[in-house]
């Protein structure tokens, strides 16, 4: 019998052994996951520390016991696997305190990405947070009802941002104004703590164009978040627990802290068995996602990408790529070789009540060293037709290259519902087809009364990026 | 001093204009419409006549004063042209019983399209509409106006849609289930009207895949319009006024009749100059949108245009068609010769509380037609995760050619705000650049719980379609 083992049991590993197991029923496929939480959808933790979702499990797409009985995948949870051996065709895994070698055929490693802790004092006090795992989700949220209840923290005097609750929460800071750290300032508002983010660079939503961060930073503002931009964290003091954030020129009273400063690819067991890590840092693959070692796969938080505008290794860890990747590792070690795409580093982001998304390459320097021209426009059309009674604003950065006038990359933002996010995809779309700035221009989209202008927002942006480029 | 002179002052001929004197201000630009409204968008006539929008001018984008004072364009209203001689470079215009005639270097027809009145008895009778111009949409609005006030117009019993209005106003027809037909069931309903959509073939919008049709005919069904399908009707019977629609099979009392029956390209003064009309009647050109005349050019909903998944000609008369040959034509006239792109007959509609787009090609026999062995695949996906507090559903026919594994087309609905409108953009992308349904499988689309699940489902409807291509 052939076995493919799987280390790690979260978007790409449970995706690769799904597919493997329906494509090739003989097949044995074993996962080995740590934790106790399989598939899980934590980019919705946010919004479970929010209160807009009631349980943790319905957080859980396919459960440990339907993965088991109804996909037929030997699933064992609590097992961490210690080692590979590459020579052997075998994995240690630690379970309970007892070690099991399981010998593999094909093995993917999708072990995922960790919380990075800034390696400043402070971060091991009480009250300070990372949000990378289910646990930590449940602590955050314990936290919140605590705070909300008015139980065993202190209650400082109201700020601004309490007009949720009778109650209100103490002030708290978020360090990063990355996604988690956006999208967990709504969240807490939402729940009535002064919110405190902190970013060390001079805009949020770095990722993004200028203009998405300025119009999500204002918004955060008026959403009575207080903004420290250009706020270098030095240190998280307090005795036990964390009472305040100390900056180069501040010091910001909080009750709680959360790190949101990035995540990077777990990568230790890879490594330990001579698997090579690329220039990023995570794990290098080949277009069918198999690493240095023969048979050996990798993907998700743990691996490269190929990004699709440089056709060079990337390391964007998000949750299409690593179902996307997995699926086709698992098409590919049932024989049916699949390459599972590129990625564009397109993500999207809510923020209270507007929405913004990002594909491509943005950052001229970055295009610059790719070997392209960059010139960008950033313009601001309405949403809907100018007499239709609902609508608002799109603002669309779009980037080309100067000579062949090649899309490289988009930063849409509008209100919540306005359609940022879902135009973005036309973006996608030319990105990786590698169309011009005129044949997006060209680009029959759908037009009505009650969803866009005549010429759709991303059409006005094509041309008058087009104009910029005659 | 060279002259450009357009015939039609709506979106085709206006958007031409306006970019032609723009990139060459020393360009004699001249205007003639015989009507009095120029630049208008009739797409939105529905909501004017629904009450969502207060004036007719609102639809207006730019204003016959603002085209001549700002744009320095010669613009005259109230001048039909009703001769054009390729030979002498001239064209006829006649205005107030008086006769001009005018000299050209170049020449744009963009002479729009009529309402095509179906060959029955009693479409004459008092009561009886077309929703084609400005004029045809006023009266509307002053009809439901009345009605509304409980005014000259008999009221019958209540129907079943006399839900919005205390004074509820009597039953209606609606010859035809296309766009107009759709779209005016919603703004009639929502006046209180009882509502009849009377529909020849088996089902609506029938550009549209039959999913879409049914969950449309379906919705409006929900919103108590009488949706009567297979209905060939025979006669508008009534004395001065119509009184009732007499199909085949039934007679229903009305006291108005809307006719949606859609629209022909008006052709007349190109075919007595000797233009050369194409296959679908309308007004055949080349990739530049120049006639058969050499500087006589056709733009808009008189004019072809070139499919872009057969190449070959097609006649969709759709509102950014028009704006973007006009705007390319503009180039072209002065000296920058522009494509100005083909089309994909890429169309939305709002119907209530839904939303649907389609794109390319979706009905198969015409696909077999062009050579392709059609492929599709229907499927409805959650239009955001599953944990998420909204959301509704999507459901997407995708059609792609089983050999190449090419796009085709796609047809796409939701609940309105869901999102089927700017997800059919992806598609569009697809379509255009000839992409596989492998390619759009892979495409790097944005996800966030808020916006839609890890695949969003124009990935999950390309997933199962490439599963059908194997």
């Amino acid at each position: 019998m052939t076995t493919f083992v799987v280390v790690g049991g979260d978007a790409a590993g449970m995706s690769a052994a799904s597919k493997a197991k329906r494509e090739d029923s003989d097949l044995e496929v074993v996962v080995f996951e740590k934790g106790q939480w399989v598939s899980y959808g934590a980019c919705g933790l946010p919004y479970y520390i929010k209160g807009e979702i009631q349980s943790l499990e319905d957080l859980v797409s396919v459960t440990p016991e339907e993965f088991r009985e109804e996909r037929d995948i030997d699933l064992r949870t609590g097992h961490e696997i210690v080692a590979i051996d590459p020579d052997e065709n075998t994995v240690t895994a630690e379970h309970d305190g007892s070690k099991t070698v399981q010998s593999y055929d094909q093995l993917l490693i999708a072990t995922g990405s960790e919380s990075v802790v800034p390696p400043i004092d402070g971060t091991a006090l009480e009250g300070v947070h990372t949000l990378g795992s289910m646990s930590d989700g449940k602590e955050l949220r314990e936290y919140v009802a605590r705070a909300r209840d008015g139980g065993t923290l202190q209650q400082p005097d109201r700020g601004p941002a309490c007009r949720y609750l009778e109650d209100c929460a103490g002030p708290v800071g978020i360090v990063g104004g990355g996604y988690i750290g956006v999208e967990m300032a709504e969240a807490l508002a939402a729940n009535g703590f002064e919110v405190n983010l902190f970013q060390r660079g001079d805009r949020v939503l770095k990722g993004f164009s200028d203009a998405t961060s300025d119009a999500v930073a204002d918004h955060l503002r008026e959403q009575d978040v207080v903004v420290h931009l250009g706020a270098d964290v030095q240190t998280l003091s307090g005795d036990e627990r964390v009472e305040a954030v100390v900056t180069d020129d501040e010091q910001i009273d909080v009750e709680m802290v959360l790190l949101g400063t990035g995540v990077r690819p777990r990568t230790a067991l890879a490594e330990d068995a001579g698997i090579e890590l690329g220039e990023t840092g995570a794990i290098e693959t080949d277009s069918y996602r198999e690493t240095s070692v023969p048979d050996v796969y990798a993907a998700g938080d743990c691996a490269e990408s190929t990004h699709v505008v440089t056709g060079e290794p990337a390391y964007v860890p998000l949750a299409l790529t690593a179902n996307r990747h997995g699926r086709a590792i698992g098409q590919t070690v049932t024989g049916r070789p699949t390459e599972g795409g590129k990625i564009a580093g397109t993500a999207a982001v809510k923020a209270f009540d507007i929405e913004a998304a990002r594909t491509g390459m943005l950052d001229h320097e970055e295009a610059r060293a790719a070997g392209f021209d960059p010139v960008s426009e950033t313009v601001t059309a309405k949403s809907r037709a100018g007499y239709y009674p609902e609508g608002g604003t799109v603002t669309i950065t779009l980037i080309a290259d100067r000579e062949t006038g090649r899309v490289l990359g988009a930063s849409l933002v509008s209100e919540y519902g306005e359609g940022a996010v879902h135009r973005s995809h036309a973006i996608v779309g030319a990105l990786t087809e590698a169309a011009t700035v005129s044949d997006l221009e060209n680009y029959d989209l759908a037009y009505a009364p009650p969803f866009n202008t005549t010429w759709d927002p991303v059409l006005v942006a094509a041309k008058v990026l087009s104009g910029k480029l005659r």
